[in-house]
């Protein structure tokens, strides 16, 4: 079976941990079973793993999410780029066009669809192959139905028709998020929760795809991505087929996307440098290398991050978005697929001249790719480990207290042979955007991306 | 008159804004009259200014505070450094031979003593020349008697006796911190709380000041500051005068000493970056240079500095002390008499290697004073302005852009010619007391202290 996860959104909901570079997907808030922190990308991988240690894994993204996908996985996975966000539907769509036409895949294997973030147990992804079965038996396509644990208004249903197959049921309809009368009354009736998890063949896919744009190789849809419509899979497509299976999933099963739902998920109430003292459920995840005390307080999640610093009563935390979505600060931390980078300090002295200041770490053997800037000069300070850097051509190995001067329009690019810290002073027009130019790597070193 | 300010004290109490260097008297989060932010120390000197413009100040205090002082208050103030800390009769011992001894301040004139922070009004101080008043009918030593508000056991009792003049009694008798009950009961036959202000004339200190140590000099007596007996002033020498006065003061007077009473006085509820929803009673004052937001809270403060970050119920956070008490970290923002600095960054790769980053401000014209490091290499990435450098007695012009590279051992000064930015990287064994060594300015510029 071929997986294709869907990760997108932005990460409003979770700041300042999140931001618009870093999705809720990728923080390491969660305990493996080892008690090692992971993200809630890193746990759904390790549970499709136990449960079909075959799955083939492809990750539909934008270009932002990339790098921590990489950091977090590695090269486990494919990754289809969407060229620009548009919706489920050309996500999937292209998604299926590179399984079919990059990787060879045959139109009559099976493909699930699912988003990338569930918080859920194995038991969920075991309900796959039961979404295979039900193909088997004449569905076009096959949903997964997740047991209701309360009439809300939140998710859409399916209401089930008569059974097909031993825990395998044919859809009657779809209602999308009704009020909560009518929910308490659906899941009366049998009803689950969608929770935009299913299974069709391949071919059911192309097959409408090239209905809705002529192609005959990945590369030509890709082109043509602005020309697939924009909307989402289940009104394109699941909810015009006309034979639709429910699989039924009863365990656990939680859409984490506030800090209230979050913190509920927690096995511990403080990450990083922390004490708290007399408090009550309070949740207190520190991220900075300062400490923060909390003294006293009830029924409050304080995060901090280099983005900021939020201070929320539970329930109030739900209404984080909207504020955030106001400010227009840059990201401070960024998971790159090469290692990390923190700013440290941003200054503008005015007359379009800025200093910024950064803290680089790049893991063993990771490169940043050959680039300029065309509005500031850097100069790196390596404070530990040892790097190949190459400055205008010119290969040179450095070390812990070396100095590398990059002006204006010098390119320059790095591989780091130990693990590298590099503290990075940018000064000029800092804050100029489309500073950089990057170049096809033709250096003698290989390129890790 | 001549006014002694004490000023002393740790800031755990106010963590994290401020710490062992930062003491609660320098924090700007006052406002004055033209709505800028002032410090209690820049509020009392200013309203000394106000009831006796033609007051001589003399600031008794410790090396750590010096910097703060200087950078506050500039050059108008005389400041007394005590060698030591030992308690209130020593400090003001050394501070009244100054006085008398470097100052050639006349015997028969008269000081006030003060602590260097109270939260008041100007008519506080205009009450100090009734006190000059008592001392000319014949009391040794005048106190300032603060109207009490509540029987409160958190300070000193004054009863007094006859009146001696207009609003001049004489002192009965003192009591220590009294219970609540005893409290109230003296206040209902008129005593008053003792805020640690008196006077006398100079010739009163100096005379029981050479009774207990041999000195004919000021230097002679810092060299034997050991030799004073540590003990409170109020003990050596107020309780064992024979005719002691009282002048009764009537106005706003608070010891702001904790996160709740600070607040209190604070005109605004956020300061910094910070937004505030569906807040109440809550406190932010935000001295980094990302945002904090507070979301649905009640009762709270909220600080953050470059040392850390507090959340705090107003009520608990008088038990805040001991926690900081605990904490090792050392000071992450300093004010200096030449500007100011914040760390940004500090790592520990092992081996005893380290990295240290700072940002330094330097104000036009001033200059950090001729030394070296053992242990440690820095790098100084000019970001803004311009300065002269001396590295190893060669002086050069230096401007944004350049890059300084001290090596462990080298002798360095930097006078500002216009406000300097500078971001410092420290490489080496940057977390080593005693790393550096201080030269005497023996360069062709001036020293700024």
């Amino acid at each position: 079976m071929h997986l294709i996860l869907l990760s997108g959104g932005s990460g409003k909901r979770l700041w300042p941990l999140s931001n618009d570079i870093r999705s809720k997907q990728f923080l390491k808030l969660l305990l493996d079973e080892h008690g090692n922190r992971q993200s809630m990308v890193q746990r759904v991988y390790a549970q499709i793993k136990q449960a079909q240690p075959n799955a083939d894994i492809t990750i539909a993204t934008n270009t932002a999410q990339v790098d921590s996908i990489r950091s977090q996985l590695g090269d486990s996975v494919d990754i289809v780029l969407e060229p620009e966000r548009r919706d489920t539907y050309p996500a999937i769509v292209l998604s299926c066009s590179y399984l079919a036409l990059k990787k060879g895949v045959t139109l009559n294997e099976t493909i699930a669809v699912l988003p990338v973030d569930p918080y859920t147990e194995v038991g969920f992804f075991r309900t796959l192959s039961r979404m295979d079965t039900a193909l088997d038996i004449g569905a076009d396509i096959a949903l997964m139905g997740i047991a209701p644990l309360l009439p809300t208004s939140k998710y859409g249903y399916i209401v089930p028709g008569k059974q097909a197959a031993p825990d395998i049921l044919k859809v009657s309809r779809f209602v999308e998020k009704p009020d909560e009368q009518t929910a308490a009354k659906l899941i009366q009736d049998g009803a689950y929760w969608n929770g935009g998890v299913f299974a069709c063949k391949l071919g059911y896919i192309m097959e409408i795809a090239k209905r809705s744009v002529d192609f005959d190789s990945y590369e030509e849809l890709l082109s043509r991505y602005s020309m697939l419509k924009k909307t989402s899979f289940d009104y394109e497509v699941v909810e015009r087929a006309e034979h639709i299976a429910v699989v039924p999933y009863r365990g656990k099963w939680t859409d984490i996307g506030t800090w209230r739902t979050l913190t509920d998920e927690m096995d511990t109430n403080t990450l990083g440098e922390t004490a708290a003292v007399d408090t009550k459920n309070t949740y207190v995840i520190n991220e900075l290398d300062i400490p923060v005390i909390a003294l006293g307080t009830k029924d409050l999640v304080i995060a901090a991050s280099p983005d900021g610093i939020l201070v929320s009563d539970l329930i109030s935390s739900s209404q984080l978005k909207p504020l955030v979505d106001t400010m227009e600060n840059r990201p401070m931390y960024e998971e790159r697929r090469w290692g990390e980078y923190t700013v440290l300090d941003v200054n503008d002295y005015g007359d379009n001249h800025h200093s910024l200041v950064k803290h680089l770490f790049l893991r063993s053997g990771m490169s940043i790719s050959y680039q300029l800037h065309r509005y500031r000069d850097e100069i790196w300070v390596v404070t530990n480990g040892a790097a190949d850097f190459v400055l205008d051509d010119e290969l040179r190995t450095v070390a812990a207290g070396d100095i590398l001067k990059i002006k204006t329009g010098q390119k320059h690019a790095i591989k780091a042979t130990t693990d590298l810290h590099i503290v990075e002073v940018q000064t000029g027009s800092t804050l100029v955007e489309d500073d950089t130019e990057k170049f096809l790597w033709h250096w003698k070193m290989e390129d890790n991306g």
